[in-house]
Parts: structure tokens; sequence; C-alpha cells
């Protein structure tokens, strides 16, 4: 397999843009990505998103989107993994730059949320699940996180206050990017005092949805950028489980978490400890811990303890969030995998400000789809 | 790039499927192609569909249709691209495991149409349409190819009962399609009779819609069947234009099908000369006039000339729609570019009793998703 590397990034802010159309939303981060990388076109273009359908009326968006860029001949596909369709693209882009068929792939992770009214984008967040067997149920997506939850602090013994930390070190972190959607700190009070929306998981536990549009541009090594600013996809790996949570045999341990890490880590010849910045899927406070325990951070039933000891914060063991994280930088859904691919490229050029991982050399993204039913995880190494 | 054959076929029949759950037939096609292969499992799965998201209220198809195929675990991504996806999915697994990412893929084209009231299902085909610029202006898809074969007429002189050929071949060869949804010969005059959608086409010009799962099973060469069964990927290619019909330089020529189809053919090393037989996208008669020019089977201007001289007959010099087309076959959006796939496949094996091509070699599948805009086509050959 040809190395690949990412020599150019571009995004929008996380936001209610509801002036711009879902093409404007991409033309904007693969602009960017493109001007980044002071090249002008690529070969194909690879669009993650999950609810245009639903939300824009939009089928075809890829081939859209690359008639709106200006790219128009151009392969363009779309690829769905629910939330997790970011990273979904970014790893489709890589084998096809990787298996020889094309030299030089744009990805973009695109979302445009804000156009429906709230409780039909509940809806259609909800076809991430089992239509059949979940849905059908009348369970939403925020309650199916709830009830792991629930579960977890059951199991484990943990108060709801022990996942502050997770909320409080991501609001921190994004008052430091131009691009977050929610740039205040939060405190444990405000944390403890939120808005209930399904026990135990109040309004703070939860990552706010928005309008966005990351993108990458990625060629094999040997063309890679020399000015320092290239950054190398050192591992790759996808793994699915059962979609709906109750069918799994242990609904408190991410299984394609742990097998997607474990693929990346061997790709990248690198082991848990050598990860110095980690772009997790906090879609929901109790998902930063089921992700940590997963990927080896932290033991099972453990992961709460990371942040009470204040491991996670930039200066940690493990920093995570350091751009906000789906807590507060926000999350358009199938924008997601690429904001956090972007965000660990931002940490391997040392572009992070305030809330620059000294010395960062390796990076990990995980992005999920469903309550941990696609998990794709990506390891990015300075060049 | 490695060398990719098909070791596994499988398929269900195109018809109105109310008893079966989406997931239930791509279980169907699935198992029967693992079968075919003589294999259990894949390492990942690609699935290409359309409408599940606005048709079924599910999003993240591919990972649900693993855990129904009881290959949990393995990764799994759903490709879309429009009426293109089955063969965006093809060729993203392709590229997978042509990168040694994977070393098997279960490729399957999906799309269950029939849960949906007629009016219902013909808006969300209109999410193949740009919708800003084409859908905003009440323009429905049939409508859209009713312009594009008006105009074609009047710039070539060709009258309607000239298109005639494509159907009653399409139909011909469907009676021996046990999977095929018309099974029924037709008449130049039942042609002419029926019933107008949106002038100047009529019924018989347009293709049905219906459910269908259809799926392949790919491996690298070397690790191919021995049994003769094996059909080796020899050409793909992958382009786009416009989305917007009225955008394009020339309306009546699908300039990504030219582009693509001269990918493939590089690709595989031959020439328009060398194709034994070719499954075209004849979602419109239209279409097929379109197709078998941009290929460089006919000059401009003169598709219908093939049909009129019997050429595109199993026994002419450029057979299409063998086992049905789009046209009598039918045409589950999202699946049908994996129908033609495993149709060139049963062609190379020679497995197509009334409807074989003697001594098929080489062998064509190009798959349209909108009117033109993306157009992926594979070439295939006998091992």
């Amino acid at each position: 397999m040809r190395e690949i590397s990412v020599i150019g990034i571009g995004q929008t802010k996380v936001d209610e843009h509801w002036d711009k159309a879902i093409k404007d939303l991409a033309f904007e981060a693969v602009t960017a990505a493109l001007q980044d990388a002071g090249r002008e076109t690529a070969e194909a273009l690879f669009v993650g998103n999950m609810l245009s359908p639903m939300v824009s009326g939009q089928n075809h968006l890829a081939t859209l989107v690359a008639d709106w860029l200006g790219i128009r001949g151009a392969e363009a596909v779309k690829i769905e993994a629910a939330c997790g369709s970011g990273a979904a693209a970014f790893r489709a882009g890589l084998m096809a730059v990787a298996s020889g068929e094309v030299d030089s792939a744009l990805v973009v992770g695109l979302e445009k949320m804000t156009d429906k009214a709230g409780h039909d984008v509940t809806a259609a967040l909800a076809t991430a699940a089992d239509a059949d067997y979940e849905v059908e149920q009348g369970v939403s997506f925020v309650g199916l996180n709830a009830l792991v939850m629930r579960r977890y602090m059951y199991e484990y013994g943990w108060k709801h206050a022990d996942f502050a930390p997770f909320s409080i070190n991501a609001h921190a972190n994004a008052v430091h990017n131009p691009f977050a959607r929610l740039r205040e700190p939060i405190t444990l009070e405000q944390f403890e005092k939120s808005s209930m929306i399904a026990t135990p998981v109040n309004l703070l536990d939860a990552s706010p949805i928005g309008d966005g549009a990351a993108a990458a541009l990625i060629v094999p090594a040997g063309r890679a950028r020399t000015d320092g600013k290239s950054v190398r996809v050192a591992g790759s790996g996808a793994a699915t489980d059962s979609i709906a949570i109750h069918d799994r045999r242990e609904p408190l341990f991410l299984s394609a978490a742990y097998q997607s890490a474990r693929q990346a880590y061997a790709q990248a010849g690198v082991s848990v400890a050598d990860i110095d910045v980690f772009e997790l899927h906090d879609a929901f406070s109790i998902m930063s811990a089921l992700s940590l325990e997963a990927c080896g951070f932290a033991e099972r039933g453990q992961g709460p303890r990371l942040g009470l000891d204040n491991e996670i914060q930039v200066t940690g063991r493990v920093p995570i969030c350091t751009r906000g994280g789906l807590k507060a930088r926000g999350h358009p859904v199938g924008a997601t995998g690429m904001y956090q691919i972007v965000e660990v490229v931002q940490q391997l050029r040392g572009e992070c400000g305030p809330t620059q991982v000294d010395g960062a050399k390796i990076g990990m993204a995980q992005n999920i789809g469903g309550s941990g039913a696609t998990i794709i995880t990506h390891i990015l190494k300075r060049e």
C-alpha cells in the first residue's frame, strides 16, 4: 500500500449557517484546504455526509459538490456511516490513493442540519439506530446514550458529576478555536445544574449539532510538501458492531473501537503510550469514557478517572478534545470525523496556540457512527 | 494496483417484495454470492444504496446489513451516487482490495422502493437532480429525460418509434432471466401505444422501479477460484458532469460516459471493438442511445441506428441488456449497478442460456447516476 500524506486542511466554523447552502459550506472548506496545500484541484472527491437526503432533499451530493467546486469531471462519491461518515470518507479516500487509482483526493466531511426544525433533526438522527429494533420502540439517539450512561454509572459506581471534567475540558479548549461553535468555558456548577434531556444525560453532557464542513487534501507521501506541513497517515482501522445496543455481548464496551484502534496501532507501529493527542468522539460524555477504555488509555470502568485526575487536559497524559471536541467545537454529524482529522493535523503542525500539545508527534482521531456500531480510527504522524 | 477477481455472485429477483425488509434482500443476495464462491465471510462490506434514509427511515445501512449477515465486526460502509450507487460501491470495494487494506470484500447493491407510495418515490428519485436549480422548478426525473429525448429527436431527426428496438430487445431478453421483473415480450405496436408519461417518454421507454439486491465477492486475483468461474476486473473508470443538464456544454453528449469508458478501456488494454457484451444503463430508451454513442459504439446522434439494424441483440455486434436491462430486469436504483456486474459475470461464465452471447470473453457494465452526472464503467474479462 502506498504511504499517504495530508498536505492541506480547511474548515468552516461550526455554527447555524442560515445564509449558506450545503454546497457553500463544502466550497469554503475545500477551497481553504486547496489554498493551504498550494494546489488548484484534485483527481477525486470523497464526501462524508449523513443527512443531506433528509434535511436538504439532496442525494447525489458528491457530484453536486464537485460541480460547485469547479472540478467538473472528477470522480466523486458520497460515503455514509451515520455520524462516522467523515472518517469513513477519509478512509475511502486513503484507499483510492493507496490503490493507485488516483494520485490526489479531496475528502470533505459535510453537514447542514439547521435547515430543519429540531424535532425533524432528532428523528433524522435516529435513522443511525436500528429502525426495526430500536427506533420503533420510540427511543431517540439521546435516549440510547442515556440508557448506556445510566447502566455504566450503576455498574462502576460513578456519580454524574464525575463526568464533568470531559465537558469542562472541551469547553475550555474551544475558547481558543475560532472554528468552534461554543467558545465559552463552563463550570462544575453549570454542568450539574444544566437542563435534563434524558436522565442522566443533561444538556452539558451532550454535544450541540450544527452546520459545518472540514476538508483535507491527500496525496502519495512521495509527492508531499517539503515545508514541514505535511502529515503522514500512519494507521487506519475500521470495524463495526451490532447497531442495536441491546444485542451486544457487552453494552458498556466499544468493541469496534478496540478493534479499529488495534488495527491502527499495528499499522502505525505504535502503542497506546505513543499517542500524544487523541481527538475522540464525545457526542455524549459517556462516550469519552468508553472510547478511552476501549483504546487502552484506561481500564474498563475507569475512564472518568482520567478526567478527575486532569490527565485529559492539553498538559495531561492523554490530551483529548484539544479544539473543543464534539461537545464544544460542535457536532455537524457527517462532518465531525473530518474536523477531527483536521484538528490532529493542526496539532502535529504545532498550530494550536494556547491548546497546543507540547511536542506532539503522533495523533489519533476516532469517529463513531451510531452508539458505537461503526468506529473508524486514524493515526497521523508528523513527517 | 493488485489485480482483482470476482469469485462469487448472487441476486434477488427484482420485484415488489412486500414481505421482505431491506436487510432481508441484502441477506438473500449476499448469501447467494458467498455460496457461489464457496466462502463463508469477507473482511469488508460495501453497500450501494440511494433511498434507504428516505424510504426505509434507515441510515447506517451497511453496518446494519453486516450485523444482519452475521459478519459482525467487519468494516462496513455505504456508498451513494444516486442511481450510480451500485457501481460506485463496486469501485470502492475494488480500491479497498487493491490497496491491500482488505483481502476480500462483499459488494451489494441494495434498494427497497415499494415501501412508499408512488408519489413519494418520484419525489425521492428527484433528489438525484439539483435541488436548487432543477427540482425547485418542479421538474421530475422523468421530465428531465423527456426534455433530453425531445431535443435529441429534434436535433437528429429521429421519430419515437426509432427507439422501440431498445425496449423490445430488453423485454425479449428478460423472458429468459428468472431474476427479471418484467418477463414478457413487447411489440412495436405496444411500444407506440403505451401510456404517455412525459412527452415523448411513454411507459415503455421507461424502466420500472423495484426492490432488489445484487452482490459480488471480490478478492485479489491470486486468490481466485481455479474452476473457471472467476472473472477478472480488467478496467474501472469513474467520472462526473454537472448535475443540472442545462449547465452542460453539450446536453446530448454523456461526457462522463466518454471519460469513464476511456479510463476503463485504457486500464483493460482493450478498445471498443473488443467488447463482446455491454450492460448499459437504459433507465430511459434515450439513455441507451446516448451511452452507445459516448462509449464509441455509434457516431453522435446515431445510437438508434444500432437498434434498427439489429446490432444490439444477443447475436448482434453490440449485445446490450442481455438479461433485460433496466427496462425489463427492472431498476432498483442503488442496486442496478451491481445487477449489471452480476450479469456481465454470468455472460463471461457462459451461464445465460438462450441469451448467452456466444464466446463472450470481455464484458462492460456502465452505471449512471442522475441524468448522466455520475458515470462509472467497468470492464470484466474471462480468466
